[in-house]
């Protein structure tokens, strides 16, 4: 079969590209009006863009809140199992049964789509549009968060400059800037350099936009008082006795505020079939909580039936942090989770593929091979099992790649069987909603099931667990570890945070996200290892701590040769080369 | 008299909020449409906000052209003499009159905007709405000149990492990067530290996103097309046979066009009295040329009667660059020019008054003296005969202060009736266009002197014209020097040039804006001066030379007591502190 001799992709980039050309969208008014949302709250942004002004929430207030779903997946394959794809398609498919469905995604970030990876607008018939806008600047959130960081560290340098009050120590500034372009020249630098005039010389550096606490914040924040609390709660950096000095304490929080007021607004656009889709707000996976916005979630809820949203990378990091972060923030709880796996992730757990980030999947990928399937199968059932350690039992999506092997797609449904958990095949990349129709039949059996007075979700920990215990409570359950090993010091510096009240914060686990482990190489479901926290920060805006259980990389460099030299404009005028 | 004991700023920071907070925007659909433009061509952005495709242009291509205003002023206080009011209040009085006129300006800078000097949306009844967006992001054009020009200097050290061809030398780059505040941290640092895989290490920079050459580049060209032409010609630095190396070479002018798809499109806005506004780009007015773009100028000359831009600093400064930069670049020639003066400003070039930047003028500026306004005439008289170098005589408009006595003005009519040209008071701060119209018939009868076939504009120099002279005779002709002093090997870097093809270009000469000369503390006409250049660099995107001829920074600090330590939400959400 010709379509297995080549990468394995369901849709080429090309092909995306040409379905998303040829599609007509609906005036943004239109979808707005169709969700139900106040039509003084909508604003357009540019054709087929507008920004959700936040006296939606108000206004909807009394209307019922829809039904609440996550998409998660199994521990992912470098290219991803197509979470994004298959939440798009959900909403696609609820459509197609009469239901009123909202997708929520986080925004891509821009260096990431000029430097490697390509845009993150969906694939095939389940893409959101139009695809340039959201992957180059959108309406600017990325940029806004950006400014309200840098304005930040410009503040910090100048405090030293001026020698301002509370004194800084330099060497203490924790406080990075941050820039959304894959630039490695960035990440050491001196600055300050130059005569008297041109501040005081330190060592610093640059992130990339998604990895700063700003992004985390604007995800989190539930109203514009509150961004502004959490903004006035961000640390830069110690004073000369030690004590962390804040945001607030520098005077920066007020004018990161204003300069956030746009970027707080939920960005609504819409589905090939016209479904709306609410894209906001791009937090890293690792060092933060990988999910799209709160306040994007709670005005879809209250204007649609049903709503998903997608969590980053595997049940064990982007799902985890979304019960244990998101939803505690937000206070809203999910109805029902959506667990993504391909035939072709259960291969690769099997532990006999050699995979290299960056090129395509290798072809021993393809061949028919059940058993590698059911080899594979320890990790999909660890991770629905870490969906259940919240309450939900998830419903499994098969989302269908061309080389699949109907026996393979048996194996998996037959493993999810075994659990009790019900798994649908969904080719909403080829066929659009159509091809979801099945699994989203399957969603609302599930949510049916949960009276919205008895839910079953809970957390993983309560608040009062001391951090401790929290990040042993989440290696242990949930990754499958035998216990941790914290360095030196990293128990003393969590008891000095819980002696400042910190202890109530959740944690966020900083680990590759292509293991349960903290070690990539270990496939499938891996035990007798344990996890090693080098490092733990505050995140005291955003509100958690963050542990670190390996290298992560917070500013991405380019390859030799980029995908932006391959992006340009033709004799018309249109864009090629990006998708 | 009260008004006089304290700041004579004409409307107080406080009174413009309360005017703009207590206008009604209209529907920015409605003002597109009274401007003619083409309803598929006009695009939301938020409330109150446009972009305008760039597809109007060929649809009003056949219609009439309107009559082209450039505002420009005599050398400037340190606080401005309020050209952009007097553009805004022009276009005002011209609609009072019964005219379709819409006003041309650059997008301020948001750095400066949280740094020092407040915004620059104009002041009392002449204004740009909505403030906050215009200067905060708008719609993300600075942004997105930052993320093209970054994009470039990403590639630039990612070329030197990968060791790609043509080999760059890391000595010879010249190109920085730029943010959009004021940071003087960022000016010198060095960068490329860390490890083998974190780059070359080498010295680098930040400016000002508006020192961008990719800004004027924006500003500058007149399609898409052509801004991919222009970015393809920037240089980056020098090979090791130091030949110079663009952006083409580097592969980054494709990526970088389509980040600025958007920003191309001139944006949209509304004053007070709801005349069209059309703000677009916002170079540097001493590197660069000072003046907002072509692209907004020539869709709103094919749409409205008259269009009324400003330019920069004064009629030696961004007067002299729109014509002979702007205007060489479109093939526009303007109809008519106004230039601004103040009685403030007048006695201030008397020379007996002491002011510093950043503070308010002193009161002694406020005494009855129409002597010092007489004194002060040699400036405004050479800036009347710089416009007039070009073919043109300009009309003067006298910015009404509340502190001036009705002796002085009298004396800057009867100096300028001296040399035959009119001038009328204009208090559009305090009465919007009503306070305009006097001066709006002045313009339109010096409009209706110039026949469309017979226009007696002309450039300052032909094209043809050796850089060294170019430089020369603006220095002689404009500026009152006795000649040109190059610093050792200038001249032959100029021949160099001009050698490989660049002695085309016009000049733009980097001075204080502050005096004619180089020296901000000659105020009038000086005269017995040489003006030094000692530096020479070629924006070979942007297509013209420009001289250093004192020390320009590129990239400002903060205060102690920074702008943005003021801005902040109220409990009800609104933004104060910014103005």
């Amino acid at each position: 079969m010709p379509t297995q001799a080549t990468d394995p992709t369901p849709a080429q980039p090309n092909d995306n590209l040409s379905i998303a050309r040829a599609a007509r969208l609906w005036p943004i008014e239109e979808i707005a009006h169709r969700l139900g949302l106040p039509g003084e709250a909508v604003e357009p942004y540019g054709r087929g863009i507008a920004k959700i002004d936040l006296t939606a929430m108000t206004a909807l207030a009394e209307s019922p809140r829809g039904r609440y779903v996550v998409v998660t997946s199994m521990t992912p394959t470098p290219p991803g199992e197509g979470k994004t794809t298959t939440a798009i398609g959900l909403v696609q498919g609820l459509q197609r049964l009469g239901h009123c469905a909202a997708v929520a995604l986080r925004q891509p970030s821009m260096g990431p789509t000029l430097g490697l990876k390509g845009g993150a607008t969906g694939g095939g018939h389940s893409q959101v549009l139009p695809m340039e806008r959201i992957n180059l600047h959108l309406t600017g959130d990325l940029h806004a968060v950006a400014a309200a960081h840098n304005l930040l560290a410009a503040m910090v340098d100048n405090h030293l400059h001026h020698r301002l009050a509370p004194e800084l120590s330099p060497r203490d500034i924790c406080w990075q800037r941050v820039i959304d372009l894959n630039d490695r020249a960035l990440r050491h630098l001196v600055l300050g350099l130059g005569g008297r005039g041109d501040g005081v010389p330190r060592q610093g550096g640059f992130e990339i936009t998604a990895a700063s606490e700003v992004m985390a914040v604007l995800a989190l924040a539930d109203s514009l008082a509150d961004l502004r609390k959490r903004l006035g709660r961000l640390i830069v950096g110690l004073d000369r006795d030690g004590e962390p000095v804040t945001a607030e304490q520098i005077g920066a929080a007020g004018a990161m505020t204003v300069l956030l007021k746009e970027a707080l607004k939920p960005n609504l656009l819409q589905t090939l079939e016209h479904a709306p889709a609410l894209i906001h707000a791009g937090p890293f996976g690792n060092i933060a909580h990988g999910n799209s916005s709160i306040v994007a979630d709670r005005i879809a809820l209250h204007a649609a039936d049903f709503v998903v949203t997608e969590a980053g990378f595997g049940a064990d990091m982007g799902g985890e942090r979304f019960f244990n972060i998101k939803c505690r923030a937000s206070g809203l709880t999910p109805d029902a989770a959506v667990l993504v796996v391909t035939v072709r992730a259960m291969k690769y757990h099997c532990g006999q593929h050699r995979v290299i980030p960056g090129q395509p999947l290798p072809t021993s990928l393809l061949a028919e091979a059940p058993g590698e399937v059911m080899a594979g199968g320890a990790n999909l059932l660890k991770q629905i099992d870490n969906v259940r350690a919240h309450g939900l039992t998830p419903v499994v999506a098969i989302n269908a790649f061309p080389g699949d092997h109907p026996s393979e797609v048996a194996a998996i449904r037959e493993l999810c069987a075994s659990v009790g958990v019900r798994a649908e095949l969904s080719t909403h990349v080829r066929d659009g909603g159509e091809g979801a129709v099945a699994l989203a039949e399957a969603l609302v059996e599930a949510t049916e099931g949960v009276a919205a007075d008895t839910d079953a979700f809970h957390y993983l920990y309560p608040d009062e667990l001391p951090l401790v215990d929290k990040i042993e409570r989440i290696a242990t359950r949930l990754y499958g570890a035998d216990g941790v090993d914290f360095a030196p010091g990293i128990r003393e510096r969590l008891a000095s945070w819980e002696a400042r009240g910190y202890g109530v914060l959740p944690v966020c686990i900083a680990k590759t996200h292509m293991s349960l482990s903290h070690d990539a190489r270990l496939l499938g479901a891996p035990n007798g290892w344990r996890l090693p926290v080098r490092e733990v920060r505050l995140s005291a805006g955003a509100g958690f701590v963050y542990a670190l259980a390996g290298d992560i990389r917070t500013m991405p460099g380019l390859n030799a040769s980029p995908a932006a030299t391959r992006i340009d404009i033709d004799d018309e005028g249109n864009t090629v080369g990006l998708y």
